[in-house]
């Protein structure tokens, strides 16, 4: 079986999850990394390299094809958000040549990378989500009508990684970051615990892991330490999510319980795996097994509170010389 | 041999390198790991533990010192910046119960700890510094007379991890930031290639090991991949710091190549094991076994180019789960 990860980075604790997961169910497993670097870490842990273009280059998507269809490619798995509009429209073309791609449908991915549409998307299925507005003077509007107060957020619209996401307290400082930022969002900034939901779905987007985590750490918006959190309520709002967002593969969403309603405020989707997925992996609700058993042509059901509840990872750095 | 580490929070790499160096050297070594909360990674890697008080209790040292005698430690490694100056001051307590402690002396921890005297010492060396000054005012002055000019670079005065250090380009950001930072310094921004030197000296402040490593790529202060680069220049210049500065045990150096002119601008010095520091050990310059050579009463002597020039190292996360 030969799974292919696009821009597969430092992905590394993902490539020995589904590489521990092949062992466990005996499956010979070739890992390919793709990467336009040729030093990133992650390839030194696959099996074979490949040196792609980049993604805002035309013949990004005709590569990856030509290769997915010489070399016989079970799975092709994208872990960043950039290619993810370009995988979800070209899907075809991959299944085409008899390489499945683990990403949701071009309509759901487009809403993921517009936290203008996200927003409105999950209020549509009556979830809660703090609806931004995309100018500074709109949040001026919204405060004189009273419908908006400081502190306040101001984060990229297509942005990720928390990069250039700030908590804002006056509208001087707000200019100043929406300057810095240029295309941004200002949502108003909801005071509570931070959890991200990792979701695993099958080929036809139907669910079979729901874990939600506790984000207890962060640094530059990765997580450094998570606890599971088989939060009832949380489940089955993603329960609803999924029967709509119908999720091919991982997606992860992130929210915000606010600390007196005890409300949950959807922040974002992102339509893969994210940095903390292999920790609901580890925690057993392992989607890398998943995607081998989908493989097979096994049939997979939902496994309610797959991750054991409670269990707490932390992060730590590990390098590897990359000229040996 | 007992070697124990304050603050060991997520220094997994580091206590790696010590097993390893100790397994190599076949020394029977046993590493404990004291931090101020139960659930710090790194204790995960450690063969006992130590639950401290917070370092602000006047118990800190006390009881350390107490720990240090009851089970004859050999050698105490700090770890964070936060317990230098209290371990320089209170070193010859440890001493005095046979713990040897890798800090410098006093006066030299101190000027590390506080930018402003940072600056003044590099200088004092005849080595160059971009001198910080303490106030929006004193900036703006000093740019009236023609001596400074943005963009300018701001940050907490005993600040690290580039927590809250930002590049400003005019007065009215410099405003929000220093309000938001409260002690800080700003310092003329240097353009130009970011390097840090890993030092080791040994306990009478004999350098061992000088390590230039470019940071090719940093993520929150932390650098994600580093190439070795055994450039003379900055070696000699470490040579005359080491003559001054006696650093005991290892120390880190940081600075800025100034791109047109290839002067080196020194920012700051670090007196202790830095983030990067398990990348110098394994492209060669091994301290760790350095460390466990001193406690034996080997002597050291100074190892030129010790580590791989050209190496190039790049790191990513694994987790560990905390509560198995």
């Amino acid at each position: 079986m030969k799974i292919l990860f696009t821009s597969v980075g430092r992905r590394v604790e993902l490539i020995q999850a589904f590489r521990s997961a092949a062992k466990r169910l005996a499956v010979d497993i070739t890992i390919i990394g793709a990467d336009l670097v040729t030093d990133a870490p992650a390839l030194y842990f696959c099996d074979e390299h490949l040196q792609v273009v980049r993604i805002s280059d035309p013949l990004y998507i005709p590569n990856l094809v030509e290769y997915c269809a010489e070399n016989k490619i079970d799975c092709l798995i994208p872990t960043i958000d950039t290619d993810l509009n370009l995988l979800a429209i070209n899907k075809h073309k991959f299944e085409a040549v008899g390489t499945k791609v683990l990403i949701s449908a071009v309509d759901k991915v487009k809403l993921c990378r517009d936290k203008n549409y996200t927003a409105d998307y999950f209020i549509s299925l009556g979830l809660k989500s703090p609806r931004p507005v995309n100018s500074v003077e709109k949040f001026e509007e919204a405060m004189m009508q009273g419908q908006v107060s400081f502190p306040a957020f101001i984060k990229p619209k297509d942005g990720s990684s928390s990069i250039d996401a700030y908590k804002v307290n006056n509208l001087e400082d707000l200019n100043v970051y929406a300057q810095k930022i240029g295309d941004y969002i200002i949502q108003p900034f909801i005071s509570g615990r931070e959890y991200t939901i990792d979701i695993f779905g099958d080929y036809e987007g139907n669910p079979v892991f729901i874990t939600p985590r506790e984000r207890l750490a962060v640094r530059s918006g990765e997580v450094l330490k998570t606890r599971i959190t088989q939060d009832h309520k949380m489940i089955e709002e993603m329960k609803v999510l999924c029967a709509d967002f119908k999720p091919c593969g991982q997606i992860t969403v992130q929210l915000i319980r606010e600390e007196s309603t005890g409300d949950d405020y959807y922040i974002e989707i992102n339509p893969r795996f994210g940095g903390g997925a292999p920790l609901s992996i580890k925690a057993g609700a392992d989607s890398a097994e998943a995607v081998i058993r989908m493989l097979l042509g096994q049939s997979l059901s939902y496994s309610e509170g797959a991750a054991r509840d409670g269990a707490i990872y932390s992060r730590f750095d590990q390098s590897i010389c990359i000229n040996p």
